[in-house]
């Protein structure tokens, strides 16, 4: 046996049942041993972009870490964007990356670069000296480290950077997979001063993040609320929430820092669990970037990497709210609108028609502004773009779709986001994924003229206007669509745009929706 | 006067003329800027590897630097896998790339990652600690660095991280240019040693690459190879090659490491003029990495970073071969054939419709193919995929395009390669360029045919061979070239595709053709 097919056999082992791959000379024998180890799937795309997107798709919706195929540093480079993403989600993955033997490197052949120091900008565990002794224990050693909690993460990424002669020498064999590690528990003094704070009185907000913002978590954090009284809250990019009817009513944070601040605006206590303080996505002249107000006291119930459903079940448990009641969205009456393809109308058909516990991945402001109101239609869970590189949703979605054959997944992307990877179109088609995408055709970088406005530049000159515009020419999104294999159709007015829904959601395989807004 | 203004006035006074832009919210004040100085033309991509693409194109066309504009770390890591193409090239480029100030760094906001660390992979020059004081001094050095060729360069890429505070603040205005380095002279110890070598009346060959390749020391190696007798080569994967019929005659190195060795057989010595030793560009179990014979001695007549073309003019002086004639490729009378679309066929169209003074750019085995029977056709300038990441000819040849108006450009494009940054087209068409693509529509990744056929495996199992076929479904090139805006049409024929190339090259603007074979 060699080391690629120890490698992939481990993996396959420990339990990863996917790897999203595109592959390389370098990759040869890595390829070899996946045609070899058919119970790990092995997923074609056709841009690098699409495998770590997807793969961040595939581990939030199962907590597990799926494996990227890369072709050295500028394959690796091709999905860094995604890992950005996914290292901000909190995602576990695990990226193969091929590379030339170690005796090959002097020679600066062509693809010869240095792919650790890349790796460095968004992996918690990378190794490049791998050899085919000791290939197969690097790959379990990769795993643990994906589902390892460290300061500032949840889970990570595993960045294993593998020579062509690891893959092709002869290997001791099959590595046994390592126990799976454990988050910290938190202290009881620290779940003491948060129910002081909770029992004081004053205005409190708790913010709910990563393992904080689970499903389970969010039930115990609306007990907590019911008892309190105080006001419970996700981030405003939440990698993973399970909402709409019968869920747990909480509310969300807004983007734009001054309506961050507004919305607490005379709270005293911000109770942090499994997240950070709030900030300014971007960073402006006028506004702060630390987002708490005035005489606002900052406890952490757990931070990122801690057990933030246990501390949540002490919490629970000192404040006898155990029996209490958590306040539930409901799920309203709502009809198709007719009409324009207004957002208002366009949000209300995305809501009406929601198929039951579909799987919604976005990274578009229509997307996130779809949310709330998805809150009281079908039960559903939502993927944001966590760490705000576009042209995420859709290969979010993929790999979501992947991961849960048996949900629709829908995809709400903005046309510029798109742009950047619409080969996961390809891959949609080819794997035959029940994925539903929504392309809002606004023909713009729609949130450039809004903060190009909010830097006081009331006259957009001619050049500016161009970098903002992409319209000239219209992608038309539909051809592109159908171009890759993947039957779309362009909805004019909110009729249209329900009935295409509708359609989509009743027959399986990808569908994409131009909607003209 | 804020340091953006600074800065942008800064570069467009030393000599940029063109900026590759996807902007984000943190560059807002670049933008503005760029508005301001229109002498600067900006140009907008939807991803930016088609910026960093098209910066390297125009680069190699110009010699001089292009901006680009890029968001963040995730706006650069897209764009990495075509600078380190560049940076094979040896192209000088300057990215400018936004970041939040220092003071917002703290707050991990979602956007936040080590733009450094990604950085250091491919750029020669990097800083990311500028104030609105330093920044037009610190794009005056970025600038020059571009143009310093240094050990393993000839040419390099400059990248300024600038937090937001730097463009926004005040700034003491314009820099001044500094002056443009000089390459080294080499040795006249160097030369003698050299012209002995090809005196010695044993085979010689002498490899010609980057400054020792332009149409200049083409001139003069052939004069030495008409003087002594001696082969000269380019190498395998050159940044830029004039050639056709009137041009030196030059062998160009083989691809796969055996036939470079079977090339270089019984050659005594081997003189490096601008480039390094041949070596395989993948490693193997069964060939070596270094691919000179026993016994050959290998000479560096100048280093990348030295000035081969004097080095040359030293050497075309001593060995008294000024007044030599050099083999030139002569114009060969091509017919257009009939029938089918085989290689063979389609090669024979291109070289037979090539128009005069085309800039051929091209990432794809076929595109390769087709640069031997062009040498008989009509003077083009040949652009190569340098560093091995595919998804770099359409770039390129957008950015040449830009660079060059006057002349037409043709894309021979790989399916596989183009679907890595197909978004130059919507380029392509918003600026109207002059840009014939072929794609080569043969449904998969050959060369990994080829490639996993070396390794002995001759039974390809289904899940590799599913790694290897982009068929399935097939992508509809003419269809997606129209959803981008870009005319286009099928080629079934050698006689269709003759005509459509004609008719492509009569036409201003974009052309795309779906070449079935």
């Amino acid at each position: 046996m060699n080391g690629a097919r120890a490698l992939i056999e481990t993996l396959a082992n420990a339990g990863v049942e996917l790897c999203l791959a595109n592959p390389g000379t370098s990759e040869m024998h890595l390829v070899q041993a996946l045609d070899q180890v058919p119970k790990m799937r092995s997923v074609l795309a056709l841009f690098e972009g699409v495998c770590t997107g997807a793969a961040d798709g595939y581990g939030r919706m199962t907590g597990k870490p799926a494996a990227t195929l890369l072709h050295l540093g500028p394959g690796l480079a091709n999905g860094i964007a995604n890992l950005h993403n996914a290292r901000k989600a909190g995602t576990p993955i695990i990226n193969l990356v091929g590379n030339h033997p170690q005796f090959h490197m002097g020679y600066d052949a062509p693809l010869t670069s240095d792919i650790d120091t890349l790796a460095r900008n968004f992996s918690c565990w990378i190794k490049s000296c791998s050899t085919a002794d000791t290939l197969a224990q690097d790959g379990a050693e990769a795993y643990t480290a994906t589902l390892r909690a460290t300061p500032g993460s949840q889970g990570q990424i595993s960045t294993l950077i593998l020579g062509a002669d690891a893959a092709w020498g002869d290997s001791p064999g099959v590595a046994k997979a390592n126990g799976i590690p454990r988050r910290a528990v938190v202290d009881a003094a620290n779940v003491e001063a948060v129910a002081q704070a909770l029992e004081s009185g004053e205005k409190c907000v708790v913010v709910l993040e990563h393992d904080g913002a689970t499903a389970a978590s969010l039930e115990l954090a609306g007990r907590i609320s019911a008892k309190t009284g105080c006001r419970i809250m996700t981030g405003t990019f939440p990698a993973r929430i399970d909402g709409g009817a019968g869920s747990t009513a909480v509310e969300r944070m807004p983007y734009f820092p001054e309506h961050i601040l507004a919305s607490l605006e005379g709270v005293r206590h911000l109770i942090l669990v499994g997240g950070q303080i709030p900030a300014s996505f971007f960073a402006y002249q006028t506004t702060p970037s630390r987002l708490v107000p005035e005489g606002c006291e900052v406890h952490t119930l757990a931070r990122i990497e801690e057990d933030a459903n246990n501390a949540l079940q002490q919490l629970s448990e000192r404040l006898a709210a155990d029996q209490a009641t958590p306040a539930r969205f409901e799920r309203a009456d709502l009809s198709i609108p007719n009409g324009d393809m207004n957002t208002r109308n366009m949000l209300q058909v995305i809501a009406a028609t929601l198929p039951e516990n579909v799987i919604v991945a976005t990274d578009s402001g229509a997307g996130n502004a779809a949310h709330p109101v998805c809150q009281t239609a079908a039960p559903n869970t939502w993927l944001s773009l966590t760490g705000g590189s576009i042209g995420q949703g859709s290969p979010v979605a993929t790999g979501a779709a992947l991961a849960c054959p048996d949900r629709r997944v829908l995809a709400l992307l903005g046309d510029g986001g798109a742009a950047y990877t619409i080969q996961s179109l390809w891959t949609q088609a080819r794997e035959q994924l029940n994925v539903t995408t929504v392309i809002f055709a606004n023909r713009k970088y729609n949130i450039l003229n809004i903060e190009y406005g909010r830097l006081g530049v009331t006259d957009v000159g001619p050049i500016a206007a161009s970098l903002f515009d992409i319209g000239n020419p219209d992608i038309d999104w539909e051809m592109l669509s159908k171009s890759m294999g993947v039957p779309s159709a362009t909805a004019n007015t909110a009729e249209e745009f329900a009935r295409l829904l509708q359609r989509s959601y009743q027959e399986p395989g990808p569908f994409l929706i131009q909607a003209m807004c």
